[in-house]
């Protein structure tokens, strides 16, 4: 984590906020991370900064590439664009314009794929014979976990010790960061990945202790479709107490309760961890009366639809 | 202002945000006050907080009453809860029933009147006759401008002096507020209020010299749709540079970008101080390169049909 502080300084510090409405519900101290508030809208920047800046010179100029139509893809695009670095990303050909757009914004190229996860790989590693491009993997790569390990840094420096932490699950990047950095500083007593069960590998590999295939996931949380890494899952095994899964309706009640009561605009990936919270202290896997550390970790969804209804809405003038 | 740290004290300390997008695109460095993050989700606790604090014990025995279906409301409802005061609103009966559950969850007596100013004013009056409350006027009311202010102590007790600060205006206690203490502190060069062309009554008002009545306004913007009072205009008179009016479909764009790429959920009123900013330096009323404050006033916006949407989306699990 010695280099934690030089990535804190360069991504955003977000802003840790509380609500005593959430504190009465929950019977605890809530301490909520926003990640949303990240550059590129979530915590997958810290990652892709640190990843790419230890790339040496020579890696640097041949360009980097990855493959994602979501936040990692805006997140290498962007460290590309502020470092200089030409940078391309594969997208399945089936990527909203607007997140091509995006993209396309900070100044990558974007090479467009079929949509399985095969073609997406076969097209990259393509690329990467033909040119010599260094891969940034979203989270099978220990910089972009240590990267990601950032967040809880900030957090835990303002609040202290706290009893739980609980972040999401995906591909396990920001997990295997979070879970990391709490118990090696030995400042977090309970850390809890939370995933949606429709999309629960990490749910079935933790408790079968080995890695289980994801099968097809439907999960309105985007960003959790993806499945563990040998790595990610390896810091799982050391460092996560527990898995909480929740169903698609607890996803979007929490969805909503941050937005409505909270006013930050959050992902369905990022509502799983407060979904995670309150079915956990239901459960009494979680402790009542305790000091909750939530990492929230992106704020990327699409608000065309809803703006198009206000617009129709107005009296011209 | 020497009741200003209580006030903020008992109020919830908001966050200020900046972002580097906004700043790119404006030339500006912007700071923005989030009382969308407040009790209540607005501003409004503020001054309803310190009006009701000053009351004498036996005006607490009485009870206090409003004529609202905003944030006022939903403030002094809360404000009389935390505090154990009889409260009564006086709510058009055709106030969406969110607003009337949401006032009422507060354990505030809702008394329904015909939907004119006239009727709400009336049923307002005639129970003050009855009972002896005391009326807590949404703006009309010094110590409600007070409370209003700090806000703006807030902000630049944390980011130093400022060139200028733009706050929305609708009855007109924020910008009071606002503008008396940037001006009698002597840390703000320019006090600019933010309003929406159709319901420009301060606008005119300020041009003329003299209180125009606000006709019957349509703006999206729903918070300011009411009229300034003399108290408010005289602060106004007194303190404040420059009125710019904004668009419907300009409020929607400002409010789309604070949503999308600041994260946050404000409401259209507020909106209003994003697009005066816009449109004050394309129109040369506000200089490049300075240092600005945004009070974004709110963030109560009905988000049900937008959570249904989504609920109709997921696969039940």
């Amino acid at each position: 984590m010695e280099r934690a502080r030089e990535i804190e300084h360069i991504a955003n510090y977000t802003s840790i906020l509380t609500s005593r409405t959430l504190n009465e519900m929950t019977g605890c101290d809530v301490y909520i991370k926003c990640e949303n508030f990240q550059r590129g809208g979530a915590f997958k920047f810290r990652g892709a900064y640190n990843a790419i800046s230890q790339l040496t010179d020579e890696e640097k100029d041949r360009g980097i590439i990855t493959h994602s139509s979501g936040n990692h893809a805006q997140a290498v695009a962007y460290v590309g664009k502020i470092s200089g670095i030409k940078t391309t990303i594969v997208m399945p050909d089936n990527a909203p314009d607007v997140k091509v757009d995006a993209t396309r914004g900070y100044g990558a190229e974007i090479v467009f794929s079929e949509a399985t996860i095969e073609s997406r790989e076969n097209a990259c590693n393509k690329l990467i014979d033909e040119h010599g491009y260094t891969l940034i993997h979203p989270y099978d790569n220990l910089n972009v976990i240590i990267g990601a390990a950032t967040a809880s840094v900030e957090l835990i420096s303002e609040t202290g010790p706290l009893d739980y932490i609980i972040a999401p699950i995906g591909g396990g990047g920001l997990i295997s960061g979070t879970s990391s950095y709490a118990k090696l500083s030995g400042k977090v007593k309970y850390v809890i990945g939370a995933e949606p069960e429709l999309a629960n590998d990490a749910y079935l590999s933790f408790k079968k202790g080995e890695i289980q295939p994801q099968q097809t996931p439907v999960t309105i949380a985007d960003g959790l479709r993806t499945m563990l890494s040998p790595l990610t899952f390896s810091f799982i095994k050391e460092h996560v107490d527990e898995i909480i899964t929740v169903s698609e309706t607890e996803i979007v009640e929490a969805m909503k309760f941050l937005w409505e009561r909270m006013k930050i605009v959050i992902e369905p990936s990022s509502a799983t961890v407060l979904s995670a919270l309150i079915k956990g202290l239901s459960d009494g896997q979680i402790k009542t009366d305790s000091k909750i550390g939530l990492i929230i970790s992106g704020g990327n969804v699409d608000l065309e639809g809803f703006f198009d209804n206000i617009k129709k809405q107005i009296v011209k003038n």
